[in-house]
């Protein structure tokens, strides 16, 4: 058997496994997530699904609506009305409750009656409106929702780049901070908006030349990817300036890639692909317990966040989407191999066969430290994506071969 | 050898490991932390005392600063000239830089100089601002001292009881909500203004009737300490409703109890033993590997904290003065059976022997996550305050004995 034949027995079987996974995945959210009484989704779901906290989440509310819409657009075996419906039943639930029409800002929480609770000083929750409204005009052409996304994201624009104070009241801070998550989700909001209407794509591009920069300061030392910088894109101080974030630096790095390939820039492809991807993964990899820290000090010093060591699932999500992308942009071998790391420690220490879906918050050496498939934090959102992407990625690569 | 030898010779071993314990704790923070060149404490320090971030920690400043002026005034073998010039060294830098002296607030993190990095929206900095210069007031009668405390105190006060806008600007809760931790520390500031000046002790009478009854609407469920309950007193949606911290209710205990007893309330004693300390350290209580958790969840259900199921070191530190001091002003056998539990985890799991100080952070199964003895949130203050507490209160048992 030639090295290629070898290499094509594995590659289907990540295919075939993955698709697997994203069938149970889908199923556990359809199954246990629904509140078929007051609409919308729980997501604080124990590992078989029984449902431990009734509160609604914004962030997850509107990605479980984009996941279900993408499925339903992306996938010919998930174009099926009940997804749709899902999707449409979920939308229905944020734009009822989750934004504020008089302000426009969206809650962080809400009770299962959609009653808010708490509201949070940042663009998170609106992006993810956006996402779901754009994703929900692909699947249906219903002006509302492209209205929705459009006005929604010419709000977001205007509290990053024109005035900030109708996101809330804010402490002044002696020493100006930026992170990479803003630019970050303004650059999946312009391909999001892309995908809806290329008619629209070209009016972001000044945005997006400006999140690529904001982006850039990110890359220190000659190319380590630190997680905060000051507003100068500086190095911050101590602990707070040496953070290393692996899994948000690797997903930065593929949403890099994919904008790079596309429009022909190499030199940024190059930057996503060594500083963004490789330096990060392998800065980020565990070699005694393997996984992916959530969170290193650049100069191997103690970190002051406590789960600093444990493994997150959404980081390996990311990393398997970086991979496989890198892989099939590039065909180099390495790609493929460290894809494969990520892929046997996932399938042995995350997802549940059984049940369907990833357990989310491991210890360092792989033991489940919460019994659970949903939480505040954690909906059906990035294992499902990843899942989804990757299928597709294995798909054009396997064509290709 | 009776039951009685038995008591006293575990109590005088207590006395003796405690002791050693706190000299070799000082030790450490004098040794280690001081910034000759810039005045102030580092405490981002490693297991052997090696700086890995020069930044510096208001709470941590003002901490440092009372934990010397208490050994001081109180520690017979400490009322030497070397730690009263480490005190006063320490307060020269938190008056000079940590209050910005037109707001009154003060910051929360400076850079090694004291230039201001970040600010926040509590009363905390400013609550350990107090404690350390009323501690300092007592060690030297200088007038400045008091007259600081006071002041800062007034202003507290304004601000939690009358108008909060001069803390910063707030982005208005849809629920709002009510934590343990603000009566909790004004409770301990009124105790340390006592010790200050008696005669100020009536002043604040009122005061601490509406800290108790706040207090006190954290018990739910006829006997539960929850961390969060709405401003109303009544439970929150979901897991951050069940949230229980059982360090902190066991924190709140002793300072209760404490309280009670000097004031002649029974009612209050029996809720500070029963309900705040014992029912919260058989919660809290680990069966398995031992030591505290850091949260649980009233009805066991999955936590969304990731450290959750992590050992630190200040709940121990909390739990030995607690039960020590339960023993004390009950006699009852389970008080100090339970201390001994607490003690045999501390001392086999928490303590540097070598080094001096307690290591912070350890997994569930005991093993130590953050190898270091301080950072943005741990100083010289859990450790040498319930060491210097349990001396004195095992010194108090074992002479009434």
């Amino acid at each position: 058997m030639s090295v290629d034949e070898d290499v094509n027995i594995r590659l289907s079987a990540f295919y075939t496994a993955i698709s697997d996974d994203l069938d149970r995945t889908v199923e556990f959210w359809l199954k246990y997530s629904h509140d078929e009484e007051f609409g919308g989704f729980f997501t604080c779901l124990e590992a078989d699904g029984k449902v431990y906290d009734e509160r609604k989440f914004s962030w997850l509310l509107c990605r479980q609506v984009w996941t279900y819409a993408r499925l339903y657009n992306d996938m010919p075996r998930y174009h099926q009305a009940h997804i749709l419906e899902a999707a449409r039943k979920g939308s229905e639930f944020i734009m009822k409750y989750v934004k504020d029409p008089k302000t426009n800002k969206c809650y962080l929480t809400l009770t299962r009656e959609g009653k808010p609770i708490k509201s949070q000083r940042t663009i998170f929750s609106e992006s993810f409106y956006v996402m779901a409204m754009a994703e929900m005009y692909r699947a249906t052409k219903g002006d509302t929702y492209k209205k929705e996304a459009m006005a929604m994201m010419k709000q977001i624009v205007h509290w990053v780049k024109v005035d900030g104070s109708g996101l809330g009241p804010k402490i002044p801070q002696p020493t100006p901070t930026s992170s990479l998550a803003v630019p970050m989700i303004l650059l999946m909001l312009i391909d999001q908006l892309g995908l809806m209407d290329p008619a629209h794509a070209g009016g972001y591009n000044d945005l997006a030349d400006w999140c690529l920069e904001d982006v850039l300061k990110h890359v220190q030392r000659g190319g380590v990817v630190l997680e905060n910088v000051s507003a100068d894109g500086e190095e911050l101080h101590g602990s707070e300036g040496r953070l290393i974030n692996p899994g948000h630096a690797i997903e930065t790095g593929w949403v890099l890639l994919d904008r790079a390939v596309k429009q022909g820039k190499e030199e940024l492809k190059q930057v996503a692909l060594d500083t963004f991807i490789t330096e990060s993964f392998n800065r980020g990899w565990d070699d005694e317990f393997g996984g992916l820290f959530y969170f290193i000090d650049a100069d191997e010093r103690p970190l002051v966040q406590l789960e600093w060591d444990m493994k997150l699932w959404w980081p390996h999500n990311e990393a398997l989407v970086a991979l496989l992308m890198a892989y099939k942009y590039t065909g180099e071998d390495k790609y493929l191999k460290m894809f494969a790391k990520v892929f046997d420690y996932s399938y042995g220490h995350f997802v549940d066969f059984k049940n369907g879906e990833w357990f989310g918050y491991l210890s360092r050496e792989g033991k489940v430290k919460i019994n659970a498939k949903g939480g505040e934090w954690k909906g059906c959102f990035h294992v499902p994506r990843s899942l989804m992407m990757c299928e597709r990625l294995l798909r054009e690569i396997l064509q290709k071969q």
